[in-house]
């Protein structure tokens, strides 16, 4: 149980956790912080927190659980905020898409890295953002990736465990690095290319018309490129490293398909394709059910 | 009205639009046609078409309107199976993906292109395929494309259109080179694109582990990997040259992009981000209304 949860940034991550705990009948008070007072207060009108500060210090003040679900680039200075001002005992967490950046940053505000931290990574979301698109079953069957470190205490990584397992989430554990990784391919590439497919296509002579015969194939396949452009900024630049290195593999890879069109190597062709339709029928078989 | 339909490749093309035709009554009998007795006996027992034909010779006998949707690779045997074949005043059409291949293909095998043979498009589909993924509602509201060459009679044109109009789609008419460079962007490049993402992924060292951690975006962006394998080897030997040229423009925008991250270029990754989600939203509003 947690008695006062805090959450920096009420979008649609720390949203839908206060949604997910409220619901679980998980958490007493939810406090919600960000700079914008008119989201706070939506915030509060949709129910999903009981009240607002915007200032960092006063928002922490007593909340034994503390989510920062900040955009990445902004993890820096909220973590800085709070330096000295958390609740004995209280526990620290966050949200990030990238947990190496955040555990620098981290790691720099508070002058090395607290016992009471526990890096997390949901792996969730939609391409909407903000708190009206929040809701209490966001987390349902998702994993959620803690990444705690040699001087991460025990204790605190169990209770955001508890935490995520009471939204119903699967909770798993592994090594920032290997985090990092992990999503530049499974998520931070494939946002990258959608978004890279469309600004291209926009570029084309007349755009519109182009766009006027795309199907739904199309559509669904572009769906991340809606994302919020900030928070995609701000993941290119704290993973940098890992996202170029599996957009040049993913390059390679590309290169070779087209020489086999050019090649007109049907053969080749028809097995990259079925290979990847069988690894694909199996990811959804073994992740969320039938289309 | 069209008395009696020969439809050639009994799945989800074909068969959605025996389905759509039958429901607006806009047809009379229903024969397919394929090398499969099984598939068709389904077809059958779907009540798709109304009796099948193994043999495309007494297929199309009597037929008034003959659509070949067969795979890309298959359009040259079929139209040579029924050269000097159709009834008097028949209207021949197809299916295919890409037009130039078809065109070319018909060409070869009915030693100059017939005046009553309308290449045509439908832009609809989905991942799945077969007779029994078909439904009657393909094609409401989607774009069908039809370039008709100028030794194409104007009446036969225009009895193909009359036909997609009564599955509720929208025709259009264009240039069988404009066809194809746009179908190429907005269509077999994010497929390309798909199964290659997939295809690279699988071979990561745990690929298991990998598609673990992939959620709903990664779903939505791959879904169209699912897609069959032979037809989208058909597409690519096809419509080769026009893919090639928009894959190796999309690495050249995808390098930029790369280069953008290497140089924390924040400002242009924003920037690119923000103008793709601009264009995607737009799209999704112009299309198919709201997600």
């Amino acid at each position: 149980m947690i008695e006062r949860l805090c959450v920096i940034g009420v979008g649609l991550i720390g949203g839908s956790l206060a949604r997910a705990l409220q619901a679980a009948g998980y958490c007493g008070e939810v406090v919600g912080c960000s700079r914008n007072p008119e989201h706070l207060q939506q915030a509060v009108d949709l129910g999903v927190i009981d009240r607002f500060e915007t200032d960092i210090v006063t928002a922490v003040a007593g909340a034994d659980m503390v989510l920062v679900a900040v955009p990445l680039g902004a993890m820096g200075s909220v973590f800085a905020a709070m330096h000295g001002q958390l609740a004995e005992g209280a526990v620290l967490t966050d949200a990030g898409s990238a947990k190496g950046s955040v555990i620098e940053a981290a790691r720099n505000a508070f002058g090395g890295l607290p016992a009471n931290f526990v890096p997390g990574h949901p792996i969730a979301g939609t391409e909407q953002s903000g708190v009206a698109a929040s809701f209490p079953e966001l987390y349902r069957d998702r994993r959620v990736i803690l990444t705690p470190l040699q001087q991460t205490a025990p204790d605190a990584t169990a209770r955001v465990r508890a935490m995520w397992e009471a939204t119903g989430a699967v909770v798993d554990e592994m090594s920032p690095e290997h985090h990092d990784a992990v999503l530049a391919a499974t998520s931070h590439l494939p946002h990258v290319l959608a978004y890279t497919l469309v600004e291209s296509l926009s570029r084309l002579g007349d755009s519109d018309e182009i766009f006027k015969y795309a199907a739904g194939g199309f559509r669904d396949f572009t769906r991340i490129a809606s994302s919020d452009p900030v928070m995609w900024r701000d993941i290119c630049l704290a993973n940098g490293d890992a996202i170029r290195k599996v957009i040049e593999r993913y390059i390679d890879d590309l290169q070779q398909l087209a020489a086999a069109v050019r090649d007109h190597d049907g053969e080749r062709l028809e097995a990259a394709f079925a290979a990847a339709k069988q690894v694909r029928d199996r990811f959804v078989e073994n992740n969320a059910g039938p289309e």
